[in-house]
């Protein structure tokens, strides 16, 4: 019943984690047009959502009710997005060799319920292993900014903000120490890439990243 | 992390299950108002539902996407409403001494996504310990109507029926067998009611049962 990893021909997981303000939307894109430059069918999508069940989660997610939700309730209610994602887009795409760049993954859910909103962490793993099982990412990319300066990119884009980003700076900086802890626990599966500088050096940074630790051939833009 | 029995004065969470067209939610409020009129404070709810945010997980998995919800997200979806019900209304309800009467709880996902749908029961339960932990109703009556009589109740209504109600007959003796099945392995908490006879017959059945069961005076209506 967990999300099995597909038999056949592979296409290949990537994530983007970070928060508020990290330019990840931005790189999902720019490495998508990348991988497709280089000749590989891509699906860009991000979490929570990605389909028409998991966006109206989403929608739930991000307009809580008066009294927000119970944290465990969050928790439930990102995975069943996660699992709808996975078993309708994700593995589907994977499974006909389509490689996967998603905006946000578990990761998020970690960082943000666990270590920003004091979630119990085992009750989010065990969760984790009884929905989603033994798959993961071939490769997550932890975008970190310095404290501060993503809500101050968050705030330039003149957009509503939404609820995480409305939380104060202590909430952001558990946040952010979460995916480092995150990243520094599974190096294997996760590369922490600088979000400083320019749009086009964060995307070189992670086309250099990508071709290397999936050995595929990446040009400039 | 688990929703804990909480401590100090104690109501009593008398939960009723069962099909479609078993009268559930009349004959939940037949018993809270005999059990007001015999002097206990009570709150009658229903599942999923009873929180603001839980009747917007409620219309979610009432009008589910075109391709309806992969079996494991729709579970997640009632324990994420679940978790939200027990921790704003039933235990609040139960600590300060009130009497919950709830339509519908955990049996119910049981019985429709395990038993009725096919969802892995090993994985249903898991859930429920992870999210729910070991409370449990003190009573929970399992009104039971003979297939194709419960349709039949709901159509007569005249309601647009909703997406169990149009499911076929193979479905529902599937959820049937499943409350039968849930109320063989827990006798201690579980009565059968027959639903057959007139809402009066069925009430006065459950305040004899819930007389006897947990020792209160519950005189006719």
């Amino acid at each position: 019943m967990t999300a099995a990893q597909p038999a056949g021909p592979q296409g290949r997981f990537i994530t983007l984690e970070g928060g508020e303000g990290a330019g990840k939307s931005t790189q999902v894109a720019l490495l998508a047009d990348a991988l497709r430059s280089a000749g590989n069918p891509v699906v860009a999508t991000r979490e929570p959502g990605g389909t028409e069940g998991a966006e109206a989660i989403r929608a739930l997610l991000m307009h809580a009710p008066d009294h927000g939700w119970s944290a465990v309730s969050e928790v439930l209610l990102h995975y069943a997005a996660r699992r709808e994602h996975l078993d309708k887009v994700v593995l589907p795409a994977l499974s006909r060799g389509t490689w996967v760049v998603c905006d946000r993954f578990a990761d998020s859910t970690m960082a943000y319920q666990g270590y920003g909103l004091g979630c119990d962490r085992q009750m989010i793993s065990a969760l984790h292993q009884l929905v989603i099982g033994p798959f993961r990412p071939d490769l997550t990319l932890v975008l970190d900014v310095e404290p501060g300066q993503g809500q101050a990119r968050t705030a330039s884009r003149g957009q509503p903000s939404d609820r995480y980003e409305r939380l104060d700076s202590t909430f952001h900086a558990r946040v952010r120490a979460g995916f480092l802890a995150i990243a520094g626990a599974e190096p294997e599966r996760c590369v922490v890439v600088a979000a400083s500088g320019t749009v086009a050096d964060v995307a070189q940074r992670i086309r250099r990243i990508v071709a290397d630790r999936l050995r595929i051939g990446l040009g400039a833009p």
